[in-house]
């Protein structure tokens, strides 16, 4: 079996944080599989054909794409992020287990990238620098009591919260109902990161407390992080500095 | 103001992690502090400065660059992987509030870098797929009855959870505690990752079982992953592919 898959990272924006290794596997592939936008990202090479689709289409694209690489062909699946977290990894994982028995003789290799919680965290100061979770706003795979759940145990438990789709077009409402969950368990200072398109044109970085974080500032291309009772802010010319302190005592665990 | 400070990941292995902003940020310094085997990972320069210290010095390390920086220069302090995981960004954050007004003001750049988790993630295939934490089982700094309640917490609640920290010369039986307790929680079936100084030469991948996990195969070097009661292996040529699915069911959380 000569070919091979690489699903490749590319980080949350520009180029500034493509590793060289992600390069190397982008300049090496013959086709190019991956959600548009994220295919948008990387120029285009002569030679090198380019295969994208919709959002919502990860097990087709995943399955396109193991396809072209078992008739010989190296194939790079594009991810914004790191392709392990809320990604493709993921989808091609699923997509081998539930495939033909020459898609597990493949060579797939999984190229680590910024995810984009590391981004905005690095906008922001240190919020993620103590115990930290990442949780997926989307109902569309679980049920929102899972949801609901995970929430309450990671906000009584004092882990610092990485909201990965806090909102799309077809879920409106999922962000706004885990702030007011999370203020059952969270003081209404505890500190709120909006972190909007990280590392492009467009960024925006903005600061608030639980008690009047708006959902209506996310949107698809943004990641939230809501810090544990023990985050803190330092007032600074300029955008305060969030972190986490390393030290964590009973009162703010 | 015209001193600089940046504290950049260096992503845990050679240099094909090696972000071009963090190239960047370590070629404008004038000065590189950090923990002696991280500042070994970044060639020489003439005309920088090199302040190599202990991996206990933290907030020594972060207040001698901070001066150094607030005097004028451009500083970079090294951090092996992400600096906002558990790393020096934190360090750096603390020691800015607790010092002298003009740190306030200096100008402060967290690069991000690829943490252990992604790259130790990426060579097992998907396990951090669904939602998950990054604990620190250093009980330095916290009480151990925090860590044993957040792995209450993040296993009962359906997180994967990445260790940091598991073990050291002065903290040998924290890593074989947490097993056995998260043995309360999980099956006995649920994988576990070891990775071993994952992206150099000596890196070493392994794959085993909550039932006969052996702490004693962790080192300072080592992140181990735990995946939750829907994380998945997947048999193949050479070493499987660990996952964890994008949906939850109930059964599975």
């Amino acid at each position: 079996m000569s070919g091979h898959l690489a699903v490749v990272g590319i980080g949350p924006g520009d180029a500034r944080w493509l590793t060289p290794e992600a390069q190397t596997a982008l300049d090496a592939a013959d086709a190019l599989y991956g959600y548009g936008p994220y295919l948008d990202r990387v120029p285009a090479r002569p030679g090198q054909s380019r295969h994208p689709s919709d959002n919502r289409e990860e097990m087709r694209r995943a399955a396109d794409a193991l396809t072209h690489a078992a008739q010989g062909a190296r194939v790079a699946v594009v991810s914004g992020g790191d392709p392990g977290v809320f990604a493709m990894a993921a989808a091609i994982c699923e997509a081998i287990e539930a495939g033909p028995p020459a898609w597990r003789a493949l060579d797939v290799t999984i190229v680590p990238g910024i995810s984009a919680m590391l981004a905005v965290a690095a906008c922001a100061g240190a919020p993620l620098g103590h115990d930290f979770c990442a949780l997926s706003l989307s109902d569309n795979l679980k049920s929102w009591d899972i949801i609901e759940r995970r929430l309450d145990a990671a906000a009584d438990a004092g882990f610092v919260i990485a909201f990965y789709n806090p909102v799309s077009r077809a879920r409106p409402w999922q962000l706004a109902s885990a702030f007011e969950r999370l203020r059952r368990h969270l003081p209404g200072a505890t500190p709120v990161i909006f972190g909007r398109a990280v590392g492009r044109a467009e960024e925006a970085v903005t600061v608030t407390t639980l008690d009047v974080a708006d959902a209506t500032n996310a949107d698809m291309a943004t990641l939230v992080i809501v810090g544990s009772r023990a985050t803190r802010v330092i007032a600074r010319p300029g955008r305060p500095l969030v972190y986490t302190p390393r030290a964590a005592t009973e009162a703010s665990a």
